[in-house]
């Protein structure tokens, strides 16, 4: 005898397929919605449908949006003569609510990672290299800031885009620069690790 | 500027709403949808509005069925003179997972915690006493076994409920009875809490 009705198990399998999401965890997101009176799950049920339908990829930098081209790539108020290069929508967000770039975004959709079985061929590198051309035939000079994450897989990326555009680079036309590494605001010294530290005193300043 | 398309902030929006997820987390869930390419998205949308149409609480215990009378106070393999008092629908599951429990269930649909500004006006208390009378009128007597968990609410839903039957018990018509509370299995004696060891060694037994 099942103890709980299919329906409730099959919002309990789908909920347990998100990474990070284990069955108990999931169990408990859908007893927080069989308990919940304002038909929250219906709710979220209408969202996720709606979501669905209707997002899809700017077709410039390939961020999550609702239109063929996102409101960066099609505002006039950016930048288009710099390219910051992301792994993720997500890092887009962070970039845009600390509001501290004007330029535009690329998303890689992921990074290389042979240990995951992701190779280039899974990322967009071919797609933001026509979108490096494209950008280059509006402007003389392109900087490209490669904003992956600081992992293993994140340099690799890094290092394979560096490789991508080596013969524009001698050419002078794309720049390539990468965010700086080094002790985060509020960090304490005493904890920071081995590679961290490192990193802040290669890329040490003058003051 | 929104960064994000408005379909999928309400996605992480109704998703916040769940106790023990936060945006970030909410984010993290939405991304893995977007990224999914088997329109997970859809599945659990079409899973949750399922839920939410075919869903109720059984009429005899108030646990989630998608009958009238879920399959539990249904079945005749089930012995009528047991009734196991618990907190929610996902105690019943960790009974029956286990298989310790030949008896019905009653959920309380909370507990009593002033705190939260939850009365016993607002736990199934008056459905509790009609469901044990019910039982009562087919056996002449009835275990009430509580299953609260062992917490100071917990504590305090099991004496309202000890309260509310106190005559019956007088009458020896129904035994109120509590799980027993002890050291769990696996556990490490040094790692034990003052509590723990005080109520392991109150119920300690011959052997």
């Amino acid at each position: 005898m099942s103890v709980l009705p299919k329906s409730v198990e099959k919002v309990i399998d789908e909920f347990s397929k998100v990474p990070g999401i284990g069955p108990k965890s999931a169990s408990r997101i859908v007893y927080h919605y069989l308990r919940s009176p304002n038909k929250d799950a219906t709710k979220l049920s209408e969202a996720l449908k709606e979501m669905d339908d209707k997002v899809k990829y700017c077709s410039k930098c390939f961020n999550v949006s609702e239109k063929e081209e996102c409101d960066i790539c099609s505002s006039k108020l950016r930048k288009n003569d710099k390219l910051c290069v992301v792994e993720e929508p997500l890092d887009v967000v962070a970039f845009e609510n600390s509001a501290v770039y004007d330029g535009l975004y690329f998303v890689l959709g992921g990074v290389i990672s042979p240990a995951d079985g992701i190779g280039a061929e899974e990322i967009r590198f071919r797609e933001l290299d026509s979108r490096a051309r494209e950008l280059l035939s509006k402007n003389d000079k392109l900087e490209i800031i490669i904003a992956t994450n600081p992992s293993l897989e994140g340099e690799a990326t890094a290092n394979y885009i560096q490789d991508l555009f080596k013969n524009f680079v001698k050419e002078g036309k794309i720049e390539i620069t990468r965010l700086a590494m080094g002790l985060p605001t509020g960090a304490d010294l005493e904890y920071a690790d081995r590679l961290t530290l490192k990193r802040a005193l290669e890329g040490r300043r003058n003051i």
